[in-house]
């Protein structure tokens, strides 16, 4: 048995455009999967490296891209909160995926089901889940950021930097951030950065010694980066991995890193098992959903483009023009 | 003020050898700091790097060397145990130092005074405190070590390896060691280990990925072993590295490390400050006493050698054929 549903799909491995809007199948709900109908999907940069061939999905997973979405639940299937008790029928719910966003129908495990911010809309909901996940995953359960401390963000202008940098904020650290421009640093200020690093200009690794060293560094840059990030720690600090634009091979000096009593950590959200996700879903909607609902971290969207659209939702993403979300509609039929 | 001691000097900074006993002085102990006499100090690997010039004290330590020592306090000087219950003149206790336990007296900071495991001797205790404190700040503080886990120890024949082997045993851990021969890993086997490795002659990174991976290794050779440590690592596996007889720059490819979620953590307990010792303390003793007490981990004395045979012992150390602790025993004049 399987579900019937339309969906993006890639028409031609070799090419990130070929993304067409077709009929597809979904596998089943399993007991305490939910059958979510789609109504928005946000778009990552992960998205386009999935369409770039650089990311494939976790095995068993579908092919269909699209890591977050919201929508309604149509079969909830026993699904329950992390309370107990039950999602219904015409629920809202974000949903954190391992694939499978751009589609009309989405098969969820229980634990990946995300309550709707109060105030927020679907299609905000849709496009906050992915980077709330990541970044308090990354800085409070794996770096265990603790309040009074000092935090690096690499992109400080990105998705993942303006979410963090206001988080970080918010549970009381200093923040430091690096950018290319002045006007993204600008936007760093504006969401509560303390310290701005102009990295074609600066160099960042003294300017955090100046400053004490910081205790966490969330880094998206790898092996470029790899011995700045270990000079700019503070004593017992921890770097934070998650993307390697700067490349995957670097020299790693033990001595330096002992030196600081310093630990390095690279991680993902995406190939972690289910239990796992559902406890980063849990912690996030725990501690963070309250900071959306209050307006202490904001949530940008740039532009909601039809599902239709996806390549050139793509193209856009990738030219680094857009700063806040984009995110794609799916027709209601 | 100071306090007037006999201690061993070395004489020559160029000649390890050059260690004799002599009067010196140390600093008054503060509030807070208990006045110890000696009665045994434990030799450790690290005390004769500090003879060969490689690892000096923190700023602010006398220059006397030695890591561990037992003895008897002479002046609690406002020093009371983690519950807050005075220590007494004439209680026995053994003692973490950042250097000076080869020395009739030393000054040291109440966090760092333990009792005596009962049915320990002094030079027992005094020899246990630096490689219980190590492991267990290392596997369980920072790797955070569980039920059901599977650790490996590199130099499993060693000191670290030999408790290490004992202890996540007893923690519940299927326990992996490398070494260099069929004795050493005789000996790994009867301290409790399940996955013995030839490293002369069979690849550790291909053994333990047959058996899952290692939720944690314990490394002591840094460079040169890195690449296979992240092969032979479990996904969100824990790497802590502790010493790098194995060279200092490796390289790192972080894109292997994300894959696993690999953490790699370079740590060292002699430059922490007090409060962090204070506290690896207090977790070692209420943790890893009991172990001691009751037998489930055994220590092993090689020899006791006087005070002024201290340039002999560390060449029977560094000789590498000494299966156990050499203990230093002090006069009481």
């Amino acid at each position: 048995m399987s579900i019937t549903t339309n969906a993006i799909i890639q028409t031609d491995t070799e090419n990130p455009s070929s993304l067409a809007w077709q009929t597809t199948s979904i596998a089943d709900p399993q007991p305490g999967e939910a059958l979510v109908r789609i109504h928005y999907a946000g778009v990552n940069r992960a998205d386009t490296l999935q369409a770039q061939g650089h990311y494939p999905p976790p095995r068993g997973t579908t092919d269909i891209i699209g890591l977050e979405a919201a929508g309604v639940i149509e079969a909830p299937n026993g699904a329950t909160r992390p309370d107990g008790s039950p999602w219904h029928p015409g629920d809202e719910v974000a949903v954190l995926l391992s694939g499978g966003g751009y589609s009309e129908y989405a098969t969820v495990p229980e634990g990946q089901l995300l309550p709707i911010p109060a105030g927020y809309s679907l299609a905000e909901a849709a496009s906050v889940v992915e980077v709330a996940c990541t970044v308090w995953s990354n800085i409070m359960m794996t770096a265990r950021l603790r309040e009074g401390d000092t935090i690096l963000f690499h992109g400080g202008g990105g998705g993942i930097g303006i979410f963090g940098i206001q988080l970080a904020r918010a549970l009381g650290a200093t923040v430091a951030a690096t950018a290319g421009s002045e006007e993204k640093l600008h936007v760093c200020r504006r969401y509560g950065a303390d310290i701005l690093i102009n990295y074609k200009e600066e160099n960042f690794a003294e300017i955090l010694t100046e400053h004490g060293g910081a205790d966490v560094i969330l880094d998206i840059i790898g092996a470029k980066y790899l011995d700045r990030n270990i000079t700019a720690l503070a004593p017992d600090g921890h770097i934070v991995i998650i993307g390697m634009q700067g490349g995957v091979k670097g020299e790693l000096n033990i001595a330096k890193l002992l030196n600081k009593r310093g630990n390095i950590s690279a991680t993902g959200l995406r190939y972690r098992d289910k239990e796992d996700k559902a406890h980063i879903v849990a912690e996030t909607v725990r501690n963070v959903w309250p900071l959306l609902e209050n307006g202490q971290i904001t949530h940008h969207i740039n532009r909601i483009m039809p599902i239709a659209e996806v390549a050139a939702a793509h193209k856009a993403l990738l030219a680094g023009e857009v700063t806040g979300k984009i995110v794609l509609e799916l027709p209601q039929s």
